[in-house]
Formats: structure tokens, sequence, C-alpha cells
């Protein structure tokens, strides 16, 4: 039987654990997809680096056009990264007729529609569950799983660095800045860590999730992104005493036919599935008119989780292959997408105020939110140990974004106010 | 375009749920799936009962073979529950080569290879993700997103009566048969509720996930099964001081070739994510070679959750229809399936001895595990305040099945052993 031939852009640390798996699991592999899978070329940069795994010399190039052109191969797995150069191969590949299995976020959230736009055309595959949750799939999930269902809400922990960062922070009472440093010092965390802990890295998932989930064309510039590097050990602290963990939470919401889709460290309440997923584990809750409540768990990342989903795709590609249908089960948006405005988003907040410790204050303070319609679901006032003034903590009930930000703007101009020490969406 | 035509098998709870979705969702399920979906024929026992919804009466019939051999009828839907009719019907629908959507675990868990086989001769599709954890899309998970894995370890919470039950007696230390009987009141539980709070439930669909997890075609008779009758809420109370939840588990295992299913309740660690599993919830967590840890959560039950796995099963049907593929992405098993004998079976178990309250009890008991090679995690002793005995409570590291069953035949024969009051498997 022909063996279905691969080619690889790439040979780092997923695409080693694509080569381990394809290598490793022939026999069942074979079983799954009807043929034999057989890695013919790979793209590193040098041919003559010492690597973990034994690749016949034969099969190594440091020549993109090896691969993207080479007549034998099938289907091409890009697991360089980048964007332009990414793109640019993967647009000629598919020009060739080949079908594409990629792990690129950064490439599938710029520039996904006109990919798929292009597979269309040439009748090719283009999968790339490993681009979002790592091992988790969620990207099946959404499109074959939940096909029959209307989704409201996609909440997605999607970075495990940060969630990494902030499981540190509550558990230990450590710093932010303090927890960083030793994220990076154990490779969980890049020496410019700004991707990850901005939010950028979230955003570009949430763009995927959002796409899929609400069947419109989401970009990243509609995601509104806040990271982490402001989040302090007094909030976590806060958080835990009111019963809440703060996480970075990608968020995607739909109602009726308007959407928004926003990155943000979150107060998640501790009973909501969310608030226990720990460490460098990813989680997606979707929740869906018909189905209710869901959650999807598992590793966002790392060499052979990412394989794991890279490999699923691969194989894939090969049942479609041996069933004459590649091309024809692409996912296509159907939807316009329209965008809520502020007035339209909305949720519970938590806020932190530093006031004047004196009558009178809390009073001016409420009288803000009721001006604006914000109705309060709790209020916290307490001297603070440290200096003279009181810190007020107030949660409210669902209020809109527009009207948030009068508030906190009056806030601005208050003189009792002393400052506004934290914000935070507030979900569960 | 020509509509796919269903016909219904049964319109109770779920099937009311799946003609709210059919009805309701057109469009999105026209673009999802590429056609009309019309639902042309149900079977109801009395076509003049008053029904939630409104249908046709010219829909309705109470004759079965209106629908199975209903020339226009592409696909059936059987969502009447029970066996032999079941089987029947579904059987005599195929040979007419019409597709097969059903909920139906009894007869998949049962029969599933007869009807499997069937289908596979008629070119003809038969999917059943409602059949398992009703919302969560765990068979697709299984088949598609983990197809380059290699499965070792499926545990789920696959049955949401007795993981209602277990989470009411551990909030509230409840005793079992006061939390029973309000299951019953509140439906969650039926008057005879044997199937579920003995296991049987849960063991039908551990068959389901262990034959798709493992390749191999497991029997119901293969799975060892105990149910939470026999759970006292001071078994949950011991838990929880030592860090455990009760839950029912179903686990399937695999070890190079060699496979194990079982039922039972289990003290989950309250740190695994399978512990915070509350309710009515489902969860299935899945452990596999190359992804790791991963776990999905959602509703086990229900009109809507259950009907959006049907009609997400009822849109693959007819995108398979589309692109004139049906009957050839079906399931097949591809390995031998062998059984693990109790030598190979291991677990942490966790054992509550009433003893006799004197010296050198604890040094004959700990010298029964050190005889039969069963290392202990933890030993607690203390007095029991209500009566003269002492309370004796043990964790041992992992110890193979048969090895345990020696040690507890031996506790039975020793004077000094008043009873053993309780053994759980231990996870997490």
């Amino acid at each position: 039987m022909k063996p279905i031939k691969v080619g690889l852009l790439g040979l780092g640390t997923v695409g080693t654990g694509v080569v381990r798996i394809v290598e490793g699991h022939q026999a069942d592999l074979f079983s799954q997809s009807g043929s034999p899978i057989e890695i013919s070329k790979i793209l590193v940069q040098d041919k003559n680096k010492h690597r973990n795994i034994s690749v016949s010399s034969d099969v190594l190039t440091d020549n993109p056009w090896d691969v993207v052109q080479n007549p034998d191969i099938d289907v091409v797995v890009e697991v360089m990264g980048g964007i332009e150069l990414a793109k640019e191969l993967i647009l000629a590949a598919l020009e060739q007729g080949k079908h594409i299995v990629t792990a690129n976020k950064d490439l599938m959230a710029l520039h996904g529609p006109d990919i798929l736009k292009k597979a269309a055309d040439k009748g090719c595959d283009v999968f790339y569950e490993a681009s979002v949750a790592g091992g988790i799939p969620i990207i099946r999930t959404l499109i074959e799983g939940f096909s029959s269902d209307r989704i409201t809400k996609i909440m997605g922990i999607v970075n495990g660095t940060t969630n990494y960062i902030l499981t540190k922070m509550s558990q230990e009472g450590a710093a932010y800045a303090d927890v960083l440093k030793e994220a990076q010092q154990l490779g969980y965390a890049e020496s410019d860590p700004t991707s990850d802990v901005e939010g950028f890295d979230a955003a570009r998932k949430m763009t995927i999730l959002g796409t899929l989930g609400f069947h419109a064309n989401v970009s990243l510039s509609d995601v509104a992104v806040k990271g982490i590097s402001k989040v302090t050990k007094e909030d976590i602290a806060y958080g835990k005493r009111l019963g809440y963990e703060v996480k970075l939470l990608g968020i995607a919401e739909r109602q009726d036919d308007h959407i928004s889709i926003s990155v943000q460290p979150t107060m998640v309440r501790t009973s909501h599935p969310l608030a226990s997923v720990n460490g460098v584990f990813n989680a997606v809750y979707v929740y869906g008119e018909a189905v209710g409540e869901t959650m999807f768990y598992g590793p966002g990342a790392g060499e052979m989780p990412t394989a794991t989903s890279i490999v699923a795709d691969l194989v894939a590609v090969v049942r479609n292959l041996n069933l004459g249908v590649n091309g024809r089960r692409g996912f296509v948006p159907y939807k316009e997408k329209k965008l809520k405005t502020d007035e339209q988003i909305s949720s519970k907040n938590f806020i932190l105020l530093h006031v004047e410790d004196k009558a009178g204050v809390l009073a001016q303070i409420t009288q803000v939110f009721a001006e604006y319609e914000v109705s309060l679901e709790s209020v916290l006032q307490h001297p603070n140990a440290t200096n003279p003034l009181a810190e007020i903590i107030i949660i409210t009930h669902d209020a809109n974004k527009a009207a948030m930000n009068k508030v906190l703007n009056r806030f601005e101009s208050m003189s009792v106010v002393h400052s506004i020490k934290s914000v935070y969406r507030v979900e569960g």
C-alpha cells in the first residue's frame, strides 16, 4: 500500500514530538488512518546540529522548497512558527495541492481566512487543532461536537505561562515579579515574556475560538486585551477572602447576533470549574444554549501533547485522502460579524479603591454607582492598617462596560478617592 | 434542495429535545450540514397524548414499521430505549440502508458489535455520542481527537444520579438512604434505583468507552461492578479528613496489551480534577501516553444536553450523505481483547478496620500486609469513642488485587479483627 508522505517544516520541540509519534505508532496509525504514514522531508536550519532523535540525513533539508514543492509530498506539517515565511510556505504548498496541518496560532489568528480560502479553492485540508490549548481537542469539539448547538459563551485559560504565574502567586502569596523570574528560570516563561503576560498569546487563541464558536470571522483587533503584569498579591488575597481566584481568562460572548471578545485577569468564583485549573494546564469552558455548561481540560503546551493534536490532524487528513473528500469538510464561517458596543458588553466587576477615611465617603462612592445605574452585590469597607486611607471593595451586579467606564472616570476626578487600586471582571 | 428525512423512534424527554433543536435551529443546521433536515415520522405509544411541543398529527405513528421501513426516511434516530425491540428496529432500518443515531447505551453496550457490523455491511453510519455522558462529546474525542495517541486510562463519573447522591452526602454529611429518597422525590433517581446505584448504568457506559479507548471489543461481563449502596457517611467523613472525596468511578486501564475495566466507589484525592465534579454533572478523565492528563466535563443527562449530542450526530450523518461517504468512517476495533488477571490489576486502597483495642494488634495487622508484599502509605489508629473497639485506617501503596484479596481474607479469619468496615480503591 502506498504510504502517505509528509513534509515537516521545523524540527524543534514540537517537530521532534511529531517524529516520535509517527515513527513510534506506525501500526496504530495505519489501523486508524488506513495508510502507512512516512515523514519524507524535514526542513531544519542546520542539518549538522545534534538532535535528540535519530533522523536519516537524507530526510533533512535546509531548503524549504524541497518540502513545499516536492512532488512526492502529500501533506505539509508546519511547526516552524513565525508568520511571514510560514504563510508564504503554506500558501505555496496549498498551490501545489498539498494538505496542511499547522500548530501556528499567530498565523491562523492573523491570516486564517486567507489560508482557509486558498485551501477551499484548491480542495485541500487545513487543520490546526494544536494551535489552541495544545493537547485539548477543542477545535474538533466546537466544529463537530457542538455543531447542533448555539454557543453563547467561551471562556478559556489558554495560556499556560500566565496560569502558572497566577497559580504560584495564589498558592504561595508570592509577588508577580518574583514568580515571573522563577518561571523564566524553569523555562515556563520566555526571557521576553510580553506576548504571554500581556495577554497577546491568549488573544490570538481567542480569535480562533471565537471564529469557530460563533461562525463569524473574528479579527485579532476585535479582542480587548489586558495582561497580568499589574496583578498584585494583595488583589489575589482579597479575591480569596471573597471566594474568588484570579485567572487570565479569554472570554468570547454572544447575545443574539452580537459578539464581544476579550482577554483580562478575572476574579473567578472558586466553585466555577475554571477556578481549580492550576499550573501550566489549560481549560476551555463552553456554554451552549442547549447543552449548558461544559469544560475541556488538559495540557496547553509541551512536546508530546502538542504533537498528539498535530498527528490526530494528520490522521484526519489521511482518512479524508482515503475517502477522496479532502477540502470538503472545511470550516466556513457563515455569519456576518457584528461586535457589541460598550453599552452591550456586560459583566460583574470587582473594584478596590483607596479613599479618605472619613464619614460620608462610602455614601459618595455608592451614589456614583447609583447615578449610572450600576447596582452592587457587595461592599466592604475597612481601614487599612498601613496607611491613613480606608479600603473599599465593591462587587457589582452585571453592569455594562460604558456605565462602568463612566463610574471609574468619576472616581478619578473625586478628591476623596485617593486611587483606583484595581478593577477586575468577575465570573462564576 | 432535497431535505434529509429523519424518522424518530420515541418522543419522550430526549425525543422532544431533538424535535426542539431540529425545528428551532433550521437555518444553522442547514449551514452546518449542507441540507435541510426534516423530521417526517415519529413513533409514539399514544398518538393522542398531550405533549409539550406541537407536532403535526400526520407525523405521529404508533407503528414502528412506518418509520424503519418507510422508503422516504434517510436516517432513523432511536430514543425509545429498551433493548430487544430497539435492536430489532435498528437492524431492520439498517437492512433498508438507513443511517442510525442512537442514545441507547444499554443497546450499544450489549449489542454494539452486531449493530456496527450490520452497518458496515450495509454502508451505513451508526453514531451514538449521546449514549455516554449526555452532552459531553467524549466519543468523538476518543475516536478523532486522540486517534494519534495510546490511551492508558479512562476514569469516568458517568452516572449523574450517584454523583448527585455522593455530592449531597459529602456536602451535608447526610446518610445514603436519606439522600436517595430526596433524589427520588426530585426526579434525579428512579423509583427502582438499582441500575444507577448498583453501578450497572455506569458499567454499560464504561463498556462503550473501554471499547473506543482501547480498540478492542469490551463486553459488559468484563466489567467488575460495585455500587454505592454500602457507602456510609462515616466513610465519606474519613475520606475528607485524609484529603479524598468518594466518587463512583468507572475505570478502564491498559498496560501493554492487557486491559481491566471496573466500576466502584473510589476515594479520589481532592486535588484531582474529578474530585470537584459535583451534583448531576459528568466528567471523563482520559490519560494518553503522549497527551498526558485531560478531562471533559459537562451535563450527563437531560432533555437538551442529550438532544445536542444526538443532533450533532445527525449533522455528521448529513455531512457524510453530502460527501457520499456514509459507513466509511465507522469505528472498527482492531485489537484482540486481553483482560488483566487479578495479579495484574493494581491500585492504592483505603481500608477501615474495627479491631480489638489492645497492644500488639496494629503489629499483627501490618504484618499481614508485609506477608503479601503490600506496602503501606499511611496507617491511622485511634480509639472509637462509641465502642470499645479501635479503628484502623490504612492506605496502601499500589497493590495488586490478588494480594489485596488474600490480605482481606486473612483479616476475616483473625480474631482481633472485629470487622472490615470498608474497602475503597484510591485514585489521584
